[in-house]
């Protein structure tokens, strides 16, 4: 069995914690540390939130608080009506709770962990890509070092998905987009898991009402953490709730789920796109264009959605 | 049968030959003006083109000549490698010949002709949208004149269908997008037939053959306007041609054969996906964004391909 050395790069976040337990709940991850991101709430709220969330289900990882804002300009406001107030989906936090964060800001942490394991360590990035942004700025060198990067973020319009913040803009991209824009400038083996494919896997209400009956304390707080979030996609109109976080997992444990396209990747930081993300996939033809000299990424065209519950629920139930 | 009196925006080009030809040989159009853009040639090219092919062809319509330079910058370079050093498929007009333009420029033009007959002309425009912006600056009561406007241009996304200068941009578009966006910003019935279909209808080789044999001068005129074009398209891999400007002209005669979508529309005039067109679609929900407080306007979404091809036949056979 393969054994994946991860950092997980999130902003808790309710579906940054069913993703996280997915993560712990694998056979084939060892976590190896946590950094945080604002944007499913303040920093202060997704750092709080997953020292939480490392403590209470015993993961005995670092956790690595991260950067507060974006690289330009100020963070978008926190979506509450989403994630709730305490970006955890209202399930509350014992007030008395003190978790310890490691002493590094999370790039550094970033940086430090690659140096000392070249080519071992998987970055799963589903916040904002503000630390990863910082860590490539302040070492190059890291490009060459991790193993590989999985980004929950941006829509590709592959199947006429469009942006969740704007019909242009998917949340974690527009939440950083200069960010975003100089991560996929640099040639490591990165893939985006956006909406393309988050938006066509669910998970109703049925099936999250059986991980709370069979997936011990992780189903139930799944269960528990999922209610606000549900009653959100059900206000909208969606009858379950989107995986998104979840989806870079899976594209991480099992590739063969999804079908990917390659190509350079330019994303939007101006106008009334800002935030978009848009892939010239590999062997087209186009006038001289500003993603001309980018590498190739991988974005996922599609997915196996019964697959990923499948494999979600056995690894949450185990 | 409904009659449609149309004004042809046009920037000929190969396309815009076959699609003025169409307008001219369907008897449920009155062809009463023409106005050029720059585009597929300099405007002086697409000027001189457009006189040929009314006089060739006995239309009896004015010439308006329009814009040679977009509202903001400088035209890109005409698309010889596309339409040939002439802009019209490198079919030679002859060198004495001279035509008489309208001595209006094509905004102004287009203004008189719908204040003459409010309600009932219907603009068709397949090149720049620069002479509609103009005309809208300076005469913002047109906007409750025109019947109906049908733009050739965009790419929405709407099937994974990307820009075809750049991956975010379609030409038309791309040329002038402070005139689309412009346009898109008023409350006039307008309708987008973007590469999203365009891309998705064909005429084989074999077809535009029988148009030959069987059209007479025009069909004959067709195939020889085309074969530089279609020369483009099979080395881009494209086994036969796309119909962009025809598909305006069927959108109008026969709107049956679209599917659309209704919703506001911006126009990216900035940064990388400079030129893009994103439609928020009527109904979906999202932060507040630039879209907001847009009129509703319909991009086309899926075509009736053989639809299309069959009423083009009869259309040129007669």
């Amino acid at each position: 069995m393969a054994i994946h050395k991860v950092i997980f790069d999130t902003d808790p976040g309710v579906d940054d914690a069913m993703a996280l337990l997915f993560l712990h709940r694998s056979p084939e991850v060892d976590l190896v540390g946590v950094t945080t991101t604002f944007g499913n709430g303040t920093i202060d709220q997704t750092t709080r939130n997953a020292l939480y969330l490392v403590e209470r289900f015993g993961m005995n990882v670092p956790v690595a608080r991260g950067a507060g804002r974006p690289l330009v300009g100020e963070p978008l406001d926190p979506p509450d009506f989403v994630h709730g107030q305490n970006a955890l989906g209202n399930v509350p936090i014992p007030e008395d709770f003190q978790g310890n964060a490691d002493p590094r800001p999370a790039h550094r942490f970033i940086i430090d962990m690659l140096r000392a394991s070249p080519g071992e360590i998987t970055i799963v990035a589903v916040g904002r890509m503000t630390n990863l942004a910082l860590a490539l700025r302040e070492a190059p060198d890291i490009v060459g070092l991790v193993r590989q990067i999985v980004v929950m973020g941006g829509a590709f319009g592959i199947a006429g998905v469009q942006g969740n913040v704007t019909p242009a803009a998917e949340a974690n991209i527009l939440g950083d987009p200069e960010a975003a824009d100089e991560i996929t400038a640099v040639d490591w083996p990165l893939t985006f898991v956006g909406l393309d494919v988050t938006q066509k896997t669910f998970m109703p209400t049925d099936y999250l009402a059986a991980l709370a009956t069979d997936g011990g304390e992780a189903g139930r707080f799944i269960w528990d953490v999922s209610r606000f979030y549900e009653a959100f996609h059900h206000e909208g109109g969606v009858p379950s709730i989107y995986v998104h976080d979840s989806s870079a997992v899976a594209y991480l444990l099992r590739p063969g789920l999804y079908e990917t396209r390659s190509g350079a990747i330019r994303v939007s930081t101006a106008g009334v796109t800002r935030g978009m993300t848009v892939q010239k996939p590999d062997g087209t033809r186009y006038a001289p264009c500003p993603w001309d000299g980018r590498p190739s990424h991988r974005v996922c065209t599609s997915v196996d959605a019964e697959g990923l519950r499948e494999l979600y629920r056995t690894t949450i139930v185990g």
